[in-house]
């Protein structure tokens, strides 16, 4: 049996997705041309855009594409860099320098932050909780007059817990800072309001809602058919996106992403309904059958696919390799972050022993994942585990 | 009958570059993950990152992969801002804060280069001569030892120019520069090797040789399996592409970029004996049935695809307008450019009048453009040209 539970890395395309990318490959139109071939592409364009802002409850023009959720979230963080510097440039009394973010970020958040920390920001990496809840008294306490910038994740990609954003924003608002979310792991598996949250930039990603890789977009707040807070490009070039996103549009991309949000947006009642028991069914099916393991994460404010578990005693990739001979793909963590053998800086925030954080395997649904590749799951863990473990005990 | 004449904006997907992304649709893994999805999905990446790399006669650690051409030129030019913050942070006694490109550049290149200027370095816009080729002497006497970049586009994407990057590359390189070329235009066209032309850094783009948008590639001169010129990310994240671009990777769009490579690879030297003549043909029907029409660019050092001409007296867009009307689908210049009301950068710069840049229309020639079709052409604009300008003379 083949069991793919790996998708918070990625998703398998939509069926209907890519057969709405399969035919706008033959609208080749370049979208900033002015003939029949680049109105088309335009308008396709503008369909898809309306798709995804409709998913966050934003308006079209609020909606920027980029190249996925690692740019859009640079972007951001690059605008501040770019607030800063006009502000030096302009020696206004009280330049804005002081980011606040969490210790859980993905990496293209963390090692952004850590960019500008580089460049003489302060950068403030908030504590969370065992559960991996933000401190909301660690926020307040870190909050000033010269706080431009927090940026707290809607959804952590490795342990699936949900932060209160709508607090966030308005502890952060009050201090005068813009707020931002990564919520490239909330959209599409919970309700997900732009205005509700009342954040001013939101990322998200294609890939991540069985949409296409290579595509991702950014929410900038407005407000009456204007920007409401402050982006420079990252990508200097041509007038594409109001100027602030240079480059040719990836059409059949950007639509195959508004087909994803479309239907992202019809299923997503349905999804936590389907999803949430199975993950449920997994968390208990391994739980009884393996002793000591632990389960990371929050109880109840956690994405409705996401169950990360340590199995301490054993080996994280080793678990990895173990399952994938038998047909299952899990992961230890981020994708983004493998290549890297530190122990997940995650499931070390919440305050686990590295030997924890070593031996933690993230398991991610999705559309398509049974009740029988659940339990083959269950079936098949836990003498992995305890072969694992019987080893280390020789050893 | 309609023909789409416009392939420097943008090419339509070749057939087998479709095949290739539609099979590869199947294979969702992360290419960063363990599991074997991810790793099926990594094996192809690399595949196809070695076909890119032999296009242009690069080493496949030579590559690595962007979201296009615009990205790649900003990714290069954000680097040099880099190393002069370096410098001036590690108070090195000559810190190296001059570049020099030309004044026909894209618009990517062109506003990455305004936008070092506006944070303080020195930069020139070379100027070029009628046919559109910079004149080398005054790169001779910008070149001095505070020069940190060369950028000098490989083909105007308007015009057709193809510049001596050889020649330019040796004189850079002399005065301890850094040399880039923006050869979105030339790859695919004409031989392009990195290593004849002794560049550092090289930009590419997919979507300009049959293949999809949103994907492109960056070289970075290597040696001995070590990169010979740095480079820093412009999206900071993950460990994608060796740190240097963070980002899931867009796995069927790079796969298709390496198909489209290897095609281009095969039929380069088919693609200058069929669309040269094709080419040439246009131009000579219209320049002789259209009085007062002047041909813009280099007479022999233009690449096979590209005509541009003025037609004084008749006014660009109107001419586009009514060639879309009889289903000929051209372009007044970059497509990049379109929303501006400027007369183009790039027939203002090889010395035309105001007037002529506004009556200017490219014709770009590709795959599929048939003898039937450019006669369509050639029979067609005449009575367009006579009837706008006899409007023009009447008002």
């Amino acid at each position: 049996m083949k069991v793919y539970i790996d998708y918070n890395a990625t998703t398998p395309l939509n069926e209907a997705v890519k057969t709405a990318m399969i035919d706008d490959f033959a609208i080749y139109g370049n979208a900033s041309s002015m003939h029949a071939s680049g109105r088309l592409a335009r308008a396709r364009l503008e369909e898809a855009r309306s798709n995804v802002a409709a998913l966050v409850g934003a308006e079209s023009r609020e909606i920027i594409f980029t190249s996925g959720g690692s740019e859009s979230n640079n972007t951001v963080f690059q605008t501040m860099r770019r607030l800063a510097e006009r502000g030096a440039v302009e020696e206004q009394p009280s330049v804005r320098n002081e980011i606040i973010t969490t210790a859980i970020e993905h990496p293209c958040v963390l090692n952004s932050a850590s960019f500008l920390q580089e460049l003489g920001f302060t950068v403030t990496f908030l504590p969370v909780d065992k559960y991996g809840k933000i401190k909301i008294d660690a926020l307040k306490a870190a909050l000033n007059d010269k706080t431009l910038l927090v940026s707290v994740m809607a959804a952590n990609n490795e342990i699936g817990t949900i932060q209160d954003i709508k607090e966030i924003a308005v502890l952060a608002k009050s201090a005068g800072a813009f707020v931002h979310t990564d919520a490239v792991q909330a959209v599409g598996k919970i309700p997900v309001d732009v205005k509700e949250w009342g954040v001013d930039y939101l990322s998200m990603s294609a890939h991540k809602i069985y949409g296409p890789k290579g595509v991702g977009a950014l929410f900038i707040r407005g407000r009456g058919g204007r920007r409401a807070v402050p982006l420079f490009p990252l990508i200097h070039g041509g007038h594409q996106e109001d100027g602030l996103r240079a480059g040719t549009y990836n059409n059949p991309g950007v639509f195959g992403f508004g087909k994803a949000a479309e239907i992202a947006k019809q299923r997503i009642a349905e999804y936590g309904k389907t999803i949430s028991p199975l993950r449920d069914h997994l968390r208990e099916g391994l739980v009884k059958r393996i002793p000591n393991s632990t389960v990371n994460g929050h109880p109840a404010d956690v994405i409705p696919n996401t169950l990360n578990v340590s199995f301490p005693g054993a080996e994280g990739e080793s678990i990895l390799l173990a399952l994938d001979l038998a047909g299952i793909e899990a992961s230890t963590g981020s994708a983004c972050a493998s290549g890297s053998l530190d122990p997940s800086h995650v499931i070390m925030a919440i305050g686990a022993e590295p030997e924890l954080a070593h031996g933690s395997i993230r398991f991610s649904l999705g559309w398509g994942i049974t009740r029988e590749a659940v339990d083959y799951i269950i079936e098949t863990l836990p003498p992995i585990i305890e072969r694992l473990r019987s080893m280390s005990t020789l050893a």
